[in-house]
């Protein structure tokens, strides 16, 4: 009952056979109103239509074959709605030729009869065939009609909308105030809608990812900045940018946080100022203040529309990138964790008598009561070297002596079983969903918070072995890192005046650096095939992101632009789909849960993590490094790239039904893959030396890499990799369109249709 | 051209549309003797049949349409065998009704047509097409017809044949003469089928995993036994007794290994020997010689026929419970290696400078120079306490003090590493035969060296690691254990008189004992679903365990039984499956390589490890360990009781479509799982107490609670999930072979029949 519409009607088809006919008697009745019958329906549905066979004795089962066939074609949407309509006998036999025309028919042979059919993932609609009179075109052939639609295609489909989000006004912030109309209305729906237990999923998976990029990205900021900049810094920037971003912005999926080009000019800049005798954060004052005023101006004057340029070869190069970029940096991080607590290998349990590890000093004992006067404030009275920890042996010049010292037991290997294992167990655990165990509900449940789960278990874990593994350390004090600076950055009185003029010069490159890493993002979370119902905002956007590095400037904070891997997880962890009830039946994806709380409450925790500290201690960071590596798989999942490097390695005869194989030579996809893995592994080369910096702007050289194919290839071929629509494809589809407003609605010119059809035969 | 059979004869469909003609013009035109017709076939092959069809202009779809089904119709078995024998017009009309009849006709609807319908697992034969004209039936409905025989019913099939090898002669010797008889032709073929790469893959494999085995039971054996047996004889016993057996034995296939009950035994029998002052290998030598002879008897009277009375139900409890003891075993072991090796869960490396561990005494120092007649021999002459090494100083009896002592860095965690690594990794390895990667051949070797591969993978990673992890080490001098013994035990002189009579009573207890164990593990090698062609030899196994068993009491070395789990293995090593070519065809289960070598081979080379030991000891236990966890993980699969579990925790509309599903209530396969876990769990908990040793005897518990079902449950219904093949069915395959030959072989009486029924119409 659950599955049936609310206004579902009966058809009652009923057989029998009796003593008194010598021929089959056969009537269908369609009732006025739909009645109730009783129980002659199995369940309680007015009954409309009604097809009586009575025959003669000796026939059931041919009988019974007739009800069978016309109960499946009363089941057909399109001959029902023919039934509903039809005048006479004549328009039900037009509708039944229709029907067998559309019938397949599988002969006998080397395939079993008794197979199981498998729902399909997404149903053709039956529109094509409604309007298929409508065109007057020749009934389909089995078999071997192309689907150009793509349906169940696979990696098919995709490529964003270049829609009315993203054409040029032509007037002063014309493209803002259209993001500004088109969010408006959804504003209060983007709370209310969040009321899903999903979403606290969604808050605390993101919270962590966030709060992991914070400390990381702050650490190295600290480093590179002398802490100018640094842990706390990075974790109130994030907060307030993030929570601001999540509130207003015109796409509030998108995650915004630091990214790698924008630490590599911080680091570029601090070194320059200090070589050159400026005030750093005087100076990055104003080239944020630039900065956005020139991305402000990129605002007013719709420059966002250039988007649209952006086609699928860039997208997705990119963001497999980012995502290669992810995966290799949570195995670089394991990697130096493993270097910071060196194995022992050379261990040998029976010789454990030997090693010890002692403080002691090169220097003669009167080295120790020379510094009694540090030692006392430290230290009781007594104190030997050889009560000192490793920490005071070291501080107070002395030397460590011994076989043990340089080895850290157990740690490292204790972190790679964390690591994999919650890889591992993440990836099983979303994958839960499909498992044929326990009801829907269940399973939905466990693959939501898969994430939760795995971190959860394999904290347990880590404090069941008790190793000393490295946990999530944030700052417990709110203030500024450095003492040498406060919560606001006075703009005058560090520099010489002529340098506020020249901030211009590297703000210019710091603004195509910020609106190229922020647009592709905000792409690549506006794709088609996320479904997205409310709009994307890219003006919107880049107004906040200006908004905010002007606002971060001034406070000394990191400047913050969307980062893709996390938006990704983040749209990921938020994804709607159909609560199926019917057996076998596939879910289906409905949609983004499109909502401003979660990105919200991610920043206003990442907030109050300095008051978390105690809880967030228990978290061992191997264990989020797995869930970084399981962002930048995730993220990897149905990009059409990854299809096709897959496709490198496969025989043609194991290939997937992919709708670009039917169409695209094996050999010019092969090309295609190969060109842009050329095109990513010169971005990687790029992305390890000091020109990271321009990363960003190399988005450009994929685009003119993509225009290059288009020349070089034939343009047709290329659309189904791609997601450019050929002029010819685009023309056709119009014409669809234009026929199907002229008929549309008008079910009797069908049947009236139908039956010409019919009668011409 | 592969895939073509030899005689392949070709038919062409020619359609055309021409101006001279009104009305359409068709032929269908059979030659005498097929001829090349050069470049009209696509391939060559000689064209037996034509079939024309010209039109006028203007229809050339629906030509082709014809064109299509003709060509359809030709490719079906059933038709072109009639079109071969046809001997006018109206067999032909009479075959494509036949074929109309079989047809499957699709609606239009919720499913797309665009889908690919995967090639079943086995075909259905057309064998039932063809006969059910003979037995004069109505045609086959669509759909809802049961089919019983079970085509690719996933759990379906399997049991054992209940054939001439287990019936019973009622002559002396009866069965073992048959099964010499029996398997004699195969002899020669049993050495050169084993030709194979893949036959290197097994006995690597089984050789590993049969080692490993030797060396645990050797170990315990010779804990039990006050090493009166202990590893060396362990190797030595089962170098022998497999090599022997699979040399001479009626099934090869079977590995010979030592076994939990036979453990038990041996244990309390050294301790009632100790105990009453009995020498122990004497009185075990009666023993030995006692049961031999019973067994012998049981040969001789064909005992071996009971067998047949184990049905699905048993054989599967039991594989199934000896597939836990095996993962049991395996965690247990690596618990006690973590238990052997203790983590330092304290430890702080900033503390590094307070852990230690130095030898000193309890005793004052008086007690070190009292001993320098002890010391000198074995240090040099300035050693102190500190120098020592832990055994040294646990040998002089001095204390360990300090924090570290206790406690061994990184083994447990990288044994933790390997053992779940080495099964993780040979799970997918194994897998991969069925993925989409590599051409056919690449994954096929891969798949069947998937074990060869992970544990060369983790040696690697090991020695990489370098952390001092447990090795396996093999003796490496060939002599007796223990120096109280020589090669061959002297029958008489250690023990009074009547205990050599005595003897035979405990003996009864070790026969039926390894009856048991040895006939339940010759029905599960021998099962119908492995598809063995050269016939099992119940008695003949059971004559050279006799004779193995004599010899071994004799030289004083353990006794041996087949061996479930390293069995199963070994036959899922040497599956053969076709060389599929065709996209996407299913490879084909064809059956297992049966053959002696790799028995042979697998034995001797354990044998000869005593010269392998420096290879040998680069192997990490914790690697052989997680080959047991995969050994007993991979011998549960298809097993149907496991998928009847699974099956608790499934919602009914995601369950497989299972053939048994179709036919027991849901309710009754519920409680008949409930209770094969009630009965193994049972024999689980009498496994873990001193009982184990009549564990083998309760497969007889198994067999009468199976029976006693039978009375409480209606028989029809449970034949699906055990295979005792209901009186009634039994019945009705008989008449149907019957059927069958009478009309086999006449094709053209069936063409009569196919016409005569069209003339009926």
């Amino acid at each position: 009952m659950k599955k049936l519409p609310r206004d579902a009607e009966a058809s009652n088809v009923l057989v029998g056979e009796v003593d008194f006919l010598e021929t089959p008697f056969v009537a269908f009745v369609r009732l006025q109103q739909a009645v109730m019958l009783g129980a002659l329906t199995e369940v309680p549905v007015p009954t409309r239509f009604m097809f009586v066979l009575l025959g003669p004795k000796g026939k059931s089962k041919s009988y019974r074959e007739i009800g069978r066939a016309i109960a499946t074609l009363m089941s057909d949407e399109v001959f029902h709605d023919i039934a509903y309509k039809a005048k006479g006998r004549k328009d039900l036999l037009a509708g039944i030729d229709e029907f067998l025309d559309e019938v397949i028919v599988l002969p006998p042979g080397e395939w079993d009869p008794d197979i199981r059919i498998e729902p399909p993932k997404s149903l053709p609609s039956s529109d094509k065939r409604k309007n298929m009179y409508a065109g007057g075109e020749a009934p389909q052939m089995n078999g071997d009609t192309p689907h150009d639609t793509g349906h169940g295609g696979g990696g098919g489909g995709g490529g964003h909308q270049v829609g009315e989000e993203l054409q040029c006004t032509k007037k002063f912030c014309g493209g803002l105030i259209l993001d500004v109309k088109r969010k408006l209305p959804f504003f209060a729906s983007d709370f209310y809608d969040a009321l899903h237990i999903q979403s606290l999923s969604a808050i605390l998976f993101i919270y962590l990812g966030t709060v992991t990029n914070a400390i990381t990205f702050g650490g190295l900021l600290g480093d590179a900045t002398d802490n100018m900049q640094g842990v706390l810094e990075s974790f109130l920037g994030t907060a307030l940018s993030g929570a601001v971003f999540c509130l207003l912005a015109g796409q509030p999926l998108t995650i915004l946080s630091s990214t790698g080009p924008v630490l590599v000019f911080e680091r570029l800049l601090f070194n320059f100022s200090k070589d050159n005798g400026f005030d750093y954060l005087e100076f990055r004052l104003w080239i944020g203040l630039w900065s956005g005023l020139f991305c402000l101006v990129l605002v007013a004057t719709d420059a966002s529309f250039l988007v649209q340029y952006f086609t699928r070869f860039t997208e997705e190069g990119f963001s497999a990138l980012i995502s290669f970029i992810f995966i290799y940096d949570a195995f670089k991080k394991m990697i130096k964790l493993a270097h910071h607590n060196p194995i022992n290998s050379e261990f040998d349990h029976n010789l454990i008598t030997q090693y010890d590890c002692n403080s002691s000093t090169l220097l003669d004992t009167s080295a120790w009561t020379n510094r009694t006067d540090l030692v006392c404030g430290v230290l009781q009275e007594n104190a030997t070297w050889a009560s000192l920890t490793q920490h005071q042996c070291k501080e107070f010049g002395g030397l460590l002596v011994g076989k043990a010292c340089d080895y850290v037991p157990d740690i490292t290997l204790m972190s790679f079983i964390l690591f994999l294992g919650t890889y591992t167990c993440s990836m099983a655990l979303k994958k839960f969903k499909t498992s044929r165990f326990f009801p829907t509900t269940v399973r939905k449940l466990i693959s939501d918070f898969a994430i939760i789960l795995t971190i959860l278990l394999f904290c347990g874990i880590d404090a069941l072995v008790g190793v000393d593994t490295p946990k999530l350390i944030v700052p417990s004090e709110f203030k500024p890192t450095s003492p040498a600076r406060g919560w606001f950055i006075p703009p005058f009185g560090g520099n010489p005046w002529w340098v506020y003029l020249a901030a211009a010069l590297p703000a210019l490159l710091v603004t195509i650096l910020i609106f190229m890493d922020q647009q592709i993002t905000a792409v690549i979370v506006n794709r088609k095939e996320h479904k997205l119902k409310k709009g994307a905002g890219y003006h919107l956007d880049l107004f906040w992101v200006a908004v905010l590095m002007i606002l971060c400037s001034f406070m000394g904070l990191p400047w913050y632009v969307a980062a893709t891997v996390i938006s990704i997880a983040h749209i990921d962890s938020l994804k709607m789909e159909t609560q199926t009830s019917a057996p076998g039946e596939q879910p289906k994806f409905l949609g983004v849960r499109e909502q401003r709380v979660t990105g919200i409450f991610v920043f206003l925790l990442t907030g109050l993590s300095v008051f978390m500290a105690p809880i967030l201690k228990f978290i061992p960071m191997p264990v989020l490094y797995g869930v970084f590596l399981y962002m930048g798989v995730a993220s990897l999942n149905g990009v059409q790239f990854m299809d096709r490097l897959q496709l490198l390695l496969m025989p043609a005869k194991h290939q997937p039904d992919l709708i670009y194989l039917r169409h695209v030579p094996q050999r010019r996809i092969h090309l295609f893959t190969f060109i842009q893995v050329l095109c990513l592994a010169l971005l990687w080369i790029l992305k390890s030396t000091v020109a990271a910096i321009i990363f960003p702007v190399m988005i450009l050289a994929l685009v003119a890499v993509r225009k290059a194919m288009d020349y070089v290839f034939s343009q047709h071929d290329l659309s189904y990799l791609d997601d450019v629509i050929p002029e010819k494809d685009k023309k056709k589809k119009e014409d669809e369109k234009k026929k199907k407003n002229k008929k549309k609605g008008s079910i009797d010119s069908e049947i009236d249709y139908v039956s010409s059809r019919r009668r011409d035969k």
